[in-house]
């Protein structure tokens, strides 16, 4: 992967940032990215009920252009759900000022929101500062750091990955970025709308709406659909990907194979990104499930494995709790047998055929869960299904962040 | 309902207990009970896939004796869970030493094991301990308290209720307690096997074991199959019904309903003592849910709530972040309309049709969530579907208590 220094960014598109006012932080709040010609745009969002404002208005707008998007507007602050039409009203008239400011249709512009639930959006602010934030536009590696940064709210750091390769002398590049971390369970869906994480990807190969969702969903399903921080899905996730065709090389059989890995790739650091920078989190859990019954069933244990209580606050303090993971896959109602389950923490076995493994080691297991990052592999013995599956512990920080609250 | 100078217990029962030194704190650990003659028996079962030795065997012994006991065995410190063959062989041993004891055949006890996972039952401590129980047998109130602390593990105090009622001169009794105050999402099934919340009720009424059955499991559905702590579901939850028959009074259709009602408000009370005494709870939290499109769809909304994290912290500050509550209920899957909701807490409207309530008062409702008990309903506008739902907030002892490690 790219580091910083030697980033590759994709042709065809411009970033920039602004402060509006609308974060009480005075940080920047407003992150705008232009496409020079409109890019083909495939979407993913929420799968949740409750859903804001710019989630229905993207929708329509993907809709309305045939998926060709020319802008992005976010702004950071406010999440613009449960406003009412008030707040459909306002994501339209933000959506106008950013097409009158680059000189497109209001429906070219892809909106989104985040941040507190149920305030007004302050419009006022918003439509002051996108003329602002155009201002700044410009395609350099700071001008795209400018909108990795203006889209955080509780996150500790900016979140971006980076991959590029050659074809026949012609560069491809992929520029990711996100934000997220906390109420992070995301579930995208292809039409369902919904987030609070939010993941926006720009590639300059040549492809059609079609290729790009399906190769988006895919990556999708194995990254950002396969993490939790919280196990509380936003009402606003949106991962978007435009890709502006102007690096002059089309996806075919082969070049498809290679731009897939590198996105896959993309998504995978984002997506481990933002449980690093989970609120509270001290400890990355990588869960390595195999030899289950399918792939589903194994995806349906992980889940439940991440999401326990229990099982996070014992990954917090070291503890080597295999009863806690075995307690947490059985109440996901997926048959299996512990007679023929094993596990390994850190490599280490601690769990073989219904009893502690006789090579359990409780001090060297608890040194190797001392570590910021490590896996439990969990072996089910049963079929050929597996599921990776990243998440985290269970802090006081996390609740402290979570439960702070002055009237 | 009775206070405990009021009394009355069930006839044809004794109980007793001792400490055999399986907990560490060196306090009772083994509980027993005896009915005279063999006591009907209903009996419900945790559902999760792992389970622990004494839920299998209990099965088995419910299944031999044709629903008969004569005794019930519990010790508490270690759940002889994930302990093999020898766990059901040691679970085995003390089923008969408890036969021998009393006088009756080992399948007659039913077996209860709660504490740690995977740490082989020290069985010498516990047959050591089953004479020196079996002498403290009695039918005072006195008795009955000692079995209900001796089964605490991590609960603050023992947890009781009782009801009785006549019917032709004859006095109809029942009580009950229990344990359990983390992995407490139980989902009891008449068949599937499973727990560490344990329950026991006794009654001296005269009924068969399918009437038992069937009023324990419509009893326990509205009541510890609606609490959670924190969603985990145990390995060996069991709640226990006995049926002496003592009272000389039989089920008929007037005597049934009286019956099932005492039984619902005992169940009910001691659900509520278990979410009150839940690990490091400072709020309870009564999920009032209508207006759903049915009571399944509420019940899973309702769950989808009791276990977010992120309306867990907030209640625990006390927080009247209505967001969370609709992005929770949001992400269980079931359609809703926002612009059809309306949100109570304390019973101070905070939401209604599709946004913040004119009536929202912040400091108003902050206040009524300062309260350690209090009722959220949410009417959700589409049917008749509800469910009440028991459950608690997340706070940092909560973390304390389940993060505690040291090698």
């Amino acid at each position: 992967m790219s580091s910083s220094v030697e980033i590759s960014l994709p042709l065809g598109f411009r970033w920039g940032a602004t402060t509006a006012g609308i974060k009480a932080s005075g940080k920047p709040d407003v992150a705008i990215a232009v496409a020079d010609t409109p890019a083909i745009a495939a979407a993913m969002f929420t799968s949740n009920q409750f859903v804001a404002a710019p989630i229905l208005i993207g929708q329509r707008h993907l809709k309305a252009t045939e998926h060709k998007m020319r802008a992005v507007l976010v702004n950071a602050g406010n999440a613009n759900c449960a406003t009412g039409d008030p707040g459909l009203e306002h994501c339209r008239q933000s959506c106008a000022a950013m097409g009158d400011a680059i000189g497109c249709v209001f429906d070219e512009v892809f909106p989104s929101s985040t941040g507190i639930i149920g305030v007004p959006l302050p419009i006022d602010k918003l439509l002051a500062g996108i003329p602002n934030a155009v201002a700044t536009l410009g395609n350099t590696p700071d001008h795209a750091a400018a909108f990795s940064t203006a889209i955080m709210t509780t996150d500790t750091k900016p979140k971006v990955a980076s991959e590029s390769f050659e074809i026949d002398d012609k560069r491809v590049s992929i520029w990711g970025c996100c934000k997220g971390a906390g109420m992070i369970g995301p579930k995208l869906a292809n039409a369902a709308p919904h987030a609070t994480m939010l993941v926006y990807l720009f590639t300059d190969i040549v492809a059609t709406a079609g290729e790009l969702q399906r190769l988006l969903h895919d990556s999708v399903e194995k990254s950002f659909n396969a993490i939790s921080v919280d196990g509380d899905m936003s009402t606003n996730d949106t991962v978007l990907l435009l890709a502006s065709g102007a690096s002059g090389v089309a996806l075919d059989k082969n070049r498809t194979n290679e731009f897939d890995m590198a996105l896959q790739r993309v998504c995978d650091s984002l997506a481990y990104q933002v449980v690093d920078d989970g609120e509270g989190v001290t400890h990355v859990v990588t869960l390595a499930l195999t030899g289950a019954a399918s792939d589903e069933a194994a995806a349906t244990m992980a889940k439940s494995i991440a999401n326990s209580p229990l099982c996070k606050t014992a990954w917090s303090s070291g503890d080597p709790n295999w009863g806690r993971l075995l307690a947490a896959a059985g109440k996901a109602g997926v048959p299996f047998d512990p007679a023929t389950v094993t596990i390994a923490i850190g490599g280490l076995e601690v769990f073989a055929k219904g009893v502690r493994s006789s090579a359990w080691d409780e001090t060297a297991t608890h040194d190797r869960m001392s570590q910021r990052h490590y896996t439990i592999a969990i072996d089910f013995g049963m079929g050929s299904g597996a599921c990776k599956f990243v998440t985290c512990d269970l802090t006081h920080e996390y609740v402290s962040i979570n439960a702070d609250y002055s009237t």
